[in-house]
């Protein structure tokens, strides 16, 4: 490097060490001044780099951050970079944000200064007070209608080998939130997500692993959880703990440690919850009406296909081992119900805060790591209309680095519902479309697919679940090139249940 | 309304009444709880509602705001909208956001609390000081090497006829900012565009007409404008006075209204600015020599084509009355010297902060004004390839509410510049295309027209000039149907010009 | 300097320069690193430094600045000083922020690249329309009951010769806000202050020169103001005009130049308000009885004394052209009221956010100018005890800097009003003070002045008129040292006037 | 309550309520509107109301705090502020801000819409992995140069038990942080306070508890560290492990629970560290050579004092159980090394951010709470003259609520040092203070005793050691009234430490 004359480095040769140092291997960017420069210099030295075609705004990052910083020298950047990257994985992960000033790229700073900082350690593993563990087992042998319910911050501890464990040993019955599916299989015999609302409404012990009392799981709350029901809340989180529902036993630590702690706690005694309980009845009286409920929409012949007709043709053909990404409103929420998750961490939503745009970029991200790890597995990526719409343009990115991401959109015509073609010409006589046109209207029959193909990728326009079968299988069989499958459904269709206008997301 | 049973009105009335005392006409959002209640009110009073595709983050809107609040009552909400809607046209015109808390939509109000708040008055207008029009008319008047500097002020404040007279009585060069073309016609033959580096750092005296020295402007300084020269800056801010450089004068008032002073000023002592004088004989020489430049690589007859021919072809055909919106790095850049602007408010730029993605989103907002004033008028939209990506997913908007937008997407496969296809594909050999492919190519020959035809509106592909100008025509002569022009250039085109490095954005 | 071997300079010489051009005289600071080294370096050139006691949280200041910024190179520092000065002046007058990071103190930078940046030019006068200021003089001229409200916007754009012309050549009655206080003198026969509440509900037309429709101004709304009042409004600031009420006729201009444009207007008519108006018997009869009723509860001999006791008796002694700084509630209220002011820009108030602990600040700014340039004139600086106790510790800032400032506490024992000795006793017995004191009482009798005598000032502790005017007059008659006049008044002294409770200052 | 009526309830009840079950006992506040009527609310239930006499703006608090909100209904009050009162003892603790309306303090709410909030539980206890455990205490016992790192997070987590196990079973020398002084006694003979430098330095293991290697501890790095310490991080706060220096084992979990772990593993396997091993001979002639030099110091009879006669005098005679509250550079500093603590958290530092003005309300809350419960408890606050500065007129409050603090200014006329009397007099002829004046320098001789004086507290203007030590054995003995000692001492008089030039708090 040119730079190093003189005793003096530049950023670039920084932009070296610090990568090297702190394991980075992928960037994503979107191209422009100075990104260019520190992405040329990232490819120089074998990190990929991804560019993608929207971004957010740059001052706003900070706002969402768990840790923001603008270095405000060169010198200063490694030990920000480390702090950065150990601060998004130690304690509950987030995203954290260094903001690089352009005129840095050009300056240079002399070696001497410069301080080699080693990347962190893998996170900190904290257990539980082992009195509160006790406390916690004798609760749930004292109950009489258990659940266990298994968050994503179980996935990001890696429980799987213990929950599964729990579960089996002792007969509980559980069920995953979104983004904690996977942890123990969806098909397991104790798992209930079929008999959701019942679980959630008449237990009276709930093991909570990892995952929050927020808006998604209704605060905890009345009338959607039982007014007396003891929770034990699990957390690596000690703010967490407690939030919205004050809990019978809060058990600080990591999800893991944790329930090896209580398997160990309730070895010492041994106990099983019968399955032959009034509960475990009750829930697969439910379970069993409801998989009626959703065996006959998914065979129901009318066309255009519902939700479930359509989560039911692609389940039966996903490979048990693929990533779904999955993000819109109907769809994602049908969609976790429908699609089963066989292992962990292979399932990424859009999340707690709801935001639309962010599924394409998790699936390029999920088919990066994928391609170098197990080049066979498959990014499955399920995309309402609306959704599709923030960031369809990124398909252009995943036939760019020919990522053979499958994006299927679930298209009613609208957000939430639209119209179908007859009518929207009907009422569109009758004035101009920004008049009369529902606002939750788009463009029926809008061919999705054709973006694809605009890139090179394959595209597929199907109305019937002879059509889907067909498509998916080719798609899943061709590891060649990237495909969308836009799939019409009843732009009336909706889920069965109940309402949920009593939520709101101002208590996050 | 069911609302006002008791005495109590909703938030839906009170929308109601705001818009229509406010006089707000259309209305854009992104849809999702509480935007359809508002949306469909809205439209109930026939306020046109245009729902997109793509929103930013929320919570980042009050960061670029120029005034921004959220009501904490139902009452205090039409108070706030009209400072909203009032302060977003006073002074300098900006963005101002209002976040109407989600479970408003459901609260109700006394209807004896409400206050009906009348619209604004037009932004009123302030005149400079006379002494120091005097001076700055004894400035002009001065001059050795005068020019006359337009800026998006002089087109907001309507300064279009008073800026003609002054131009075309004292026979001054002048030369528009992008945002400033069409005050005065483009194809004026005191219009020194064609010479804009000489004129800017020759002149001796500039008077500068709603116009910034910000960085598309080198901040009015050396290497790119004359360390001796006398400004005279016109301004309605006043804190906008002096930035970056100490005028020889500063006017503060409405750009139309100072320029009227201006002129009674120098009509009383009658004089005009020598169009034999060497300042004008100097400009005249590098303005052919460039529009030389300009027709050589226009009339190049090697494929693919460059960013001249591209434009002189459009050029040629667009109607004189036609709005151009613009963006992208090169493609905005070089559009802005070749399209003609012949009306004032005739042209869209991506703007001071030169942000991506904002170029659909103001051709739809353009589109649906002509469509309701003057229907025969176009909206040209001209993009880059990169830019097209921010937003692309907005064609779907533009078909669904049926707007004849022209999308020319000039394409040269990448962010600055891209690769042509073969090139691409050999180094695909290389390697993983995100360790080997140039961070700023994006996929060459991407088919950007079929998005658009993936929503019912026409794409063209096209690769000669001959091409171009069939389907711009074709375009042009369809009333009736949106339509996007891909036009392929050769990736390593580039503007003739200069070197920007030394620019900076930190400036701002 | 040390810093200019080898062609680098350092902070302290840039320091040296950007204040020589920006004409900076006084620095204000709180002693840390790096303020040191700064403030030495201001001093070798001259600049008087003043030490204050006690800061606000550094960070927060830029909420409430009108610009701010961090330089984040030295050779960015002298355009950015400059700005910051400029912006402070330019448009409607605000606090600027730089910070200035404490690293740079012992930084270098190559005298080469070095800008002189010249201090900007005295702020620019914009003039209104003068069609509109046509409207506005017939508004005025058809006015029944006209008043001029003169607020600090007329002090500000000293337009006292201005004003004083058309009060005194139209016969208008006029009110002053506090800070517009002696545009035209509180003695002049047409100065309706002691009519306040009736001037402003009665009006139907107010002429607005320089004064915002805030909350001391209860917005302008109903039922302090009558609801068919035609406000005519001149700012200077665009956004201004309209808030809260809309206007009859909106002036946007410097007040004084827009005030000579309507003084035009009206000589070209000749015309003037009759003195023997009913609107004038009806303020007059108001005045008088008001007065009466002051000038009772002025004379009442019982005590402790009254508020209207103490200020008739300060009023009394006070010199014409001295400086009145004030802070406080009733204090701060009443005073206006009482303390008459006789030249423009001679008060200084808490202001618009009722800030408390700003009045010291005020008093050593005022005083240190005076001092250099009208030895002679008095700063007197009257506080309520409550407002004292925020920033008392300034007493020693006066002293090291020997500033003859002579400031009163006007002590009720508490805020709002507090107990008197023998209750606060009685009360104490019933229990701890934190549970039985009202939280508005502050400890009886607290010897305010012994504050100031610890710092070698002199103190006066005084209960009656005697005592007070005594103390004043010896605190006036000595030029050498500072003083604090301690004045006890009645706990339950309180103003004479309506109640305000319905008014909120969140519409601000 | 009246607002019962009606089945609606106030703000006041609420205030009631969530005090109540929330078990708030103390209020801190400035009074203004709304404070007023919910100071008034609390102190009826039997919440304590402290009302201080300043505050910072209230907009800033929400930068520096751990958590904030703002109810947006009075029904979400209740919520809030257990997630508030929650969020500050859970975890890391931290202040919490809840901003309410003014407004809501007269609106209602329907008594059925109100929820119950129980209080939270106590803070959760996490515990490290024992395996990183097991290697901490295998490093341990390889040490050469171990020592114990005693911070302000031992103290909270009560660690004062196990650790002084530690310390006596294993025979380690130890070093508290400022706020870890007393967990194990300042006297203990284990402790090399004195030798902290050198300790620091040639540590070849920390065993770093509950303490942040921030500018406090010099970031743990070179060359106040040693470059090849092993550091044993024990943090309840994830984020904190690794911050500035990769430890060689991080524990994340509770303080006093880990040490506990840590005893149990080296139980396991009995060892001690030699007292007679080079590195305690080492320290120990460090320590004895330190302590000679204060001794001799302090021993010093020149007039005026310096600070290490004063800090030996204060320290022969105070309580052991007294609480020290201290601020200042160097009386906080010096004070630190010479005032000895004896138990834990019975000290109170301006901390982390080196904020002045602190103290006294630091001083205040303190002996509220001693009042309650220890009424022979002494709280002893130690301020610099000019941190003092910043809030002195709380003595005001310390006198109405009648707490027995007792105040000792140390007086060197100025920050970090200042002049004396007669050079003051000398340079005063110079010219004006305000430029010749060092910026450093305080009135010489300022008697803030007076200040005290003012609000019928004791003070005493001390200049000798005799005079010193009868004042505050009067002080002592005095169980009635507040009282200020105000020590003058050599305005020159320094600590006898290296410099920190180099340090800068830009990385905390």
């Amino acid at each position: 490097l040119e730079g190093r004359n003189l005793g003096q480095i530049s950023l670039l040769h920084i932009v070296h060490v610090f990568f090297f140092t702190q394991n980075v291997q992928y960037m994503f960017g979107v191209v422009g001044i100075p990104v260019i420069e520190i992405a040329m210099a990232a490819q120089a030295v074998g990190i990929k780099y991804i560019g993608m075609r929207n971004e957010q705004a740059i001052e706003a990052c900070r706002l969402y951050s768990k840790f923001s910083a603008r270095p405000n020298s060169l010198e200063a950047i490694p030990a920000i970079i480390e702090k950065a990257v150990r601060t998004s994985i130690y304690g509950r992960p987030g995203a954290c944000y260094v903001d690089i000033p352009g005129d840095m790229v050009t300056s240079k700073v002399q070696e001497s200064l410069l301080r080699t900082v080693p990347c962190c350690l893998p996170p900190p593993v904290a257990m539980a007070d082992p009195q509160v563990v006790s406390q916690a087992a004798l609760i749930i042998k004292n109950a009489r209608r258990p659940l266990v319910l298994i968050g994503k911050g179980a996935a990001y501890s890696h429980a799987e080998y213990s929950i599964g464990k729990l579960v089996n040993l002792y007969g509980l019955p559980f069920l995953p939130t979104p983004m904690g599916k996977g942890v123990v299989p969806d098909n397991h015999p104790n798992c209930v997500s079929a008999a959701r609302s019942r679980a959630l409404l008449y237990a009276d012990v709930i093991l909570l692993l990892g995952a929050r009392l927020n808006w998604m799981l209704h605060f905890g709350m009345t009338p959607r959880f039982h007014p007396d029901v003891q929770i034990i809340q699990v957390d690596l989180c000690a703010e967490e703990l407690g939030n919205n529902v004050k809990p019978a036993a809060a058990l600080l630590g990591d999800v893991n440690a944790v329930v090896e702690q209580l398997l160990d706690c309730l070895r010492a005694n041994p106990w099983s919850y019968p399955s032959s309980s009034e509960w475990w009845v009750y829930l697969r009286e439910k379970i069993k009406s409801n998989q009626e409920v959703s065996k006959a929409l998914a065979a129901q012949k009318t066309l255009p296909m519902n939700y479930y007709t359509v989560f039911h043709n692609i389940q039966a053909l996903l490979p048990e081992d693929c990533i779904i990404v999955s993000e819109g409103a109907n769809t994602m929420d049908i969609g976790r119900t429908m699609l089963q998750n066989y292992l962990p961490r292979h399932r990424l939503d859009a999340g707690t805060f709801g935001t639309m745009g962010v599924g394409l970029g998790f699936a390029i991200a999920a088919a990066m790591i994928a391609k170098d790890h197990l080049p066979q597995q498959r990014v499955i990526c399920v995309e309402g209309d609306s959704a599709f719409g923030f960031s369809g343009m990124e398909v252009e990115t995943i036939c760019r680095y020919n990522l053979t991401i499958i994006v299927i959109v679930v298209n009613n015509n609208g957000i939430y519902s639209g119209l179908d073609e007859d009518t929207w010409k009907e009422i569109s006589k009758l004035g101009e479309t920004s008049i009369v046109a529902p606002p939750i209207s788009l463009l029926p029959n809008a061919h999705y697919e054709q973006v694809m193909g605009a890139f090179g990728g394959k595209g597929y326009f199907v109305q019937t679940p002879e059509e889907l079968q067909k498509a998916l299988s080719t798609c899943l069989a061709d590891q060649e090139v990237p495909s969308l499958i836009n799939v019409m459904i009843d732009p009336s269709s909706d889920r069965k249940t109940q309402d949920f206008v009593w939520l709101t997301r101002s208590n996050l």
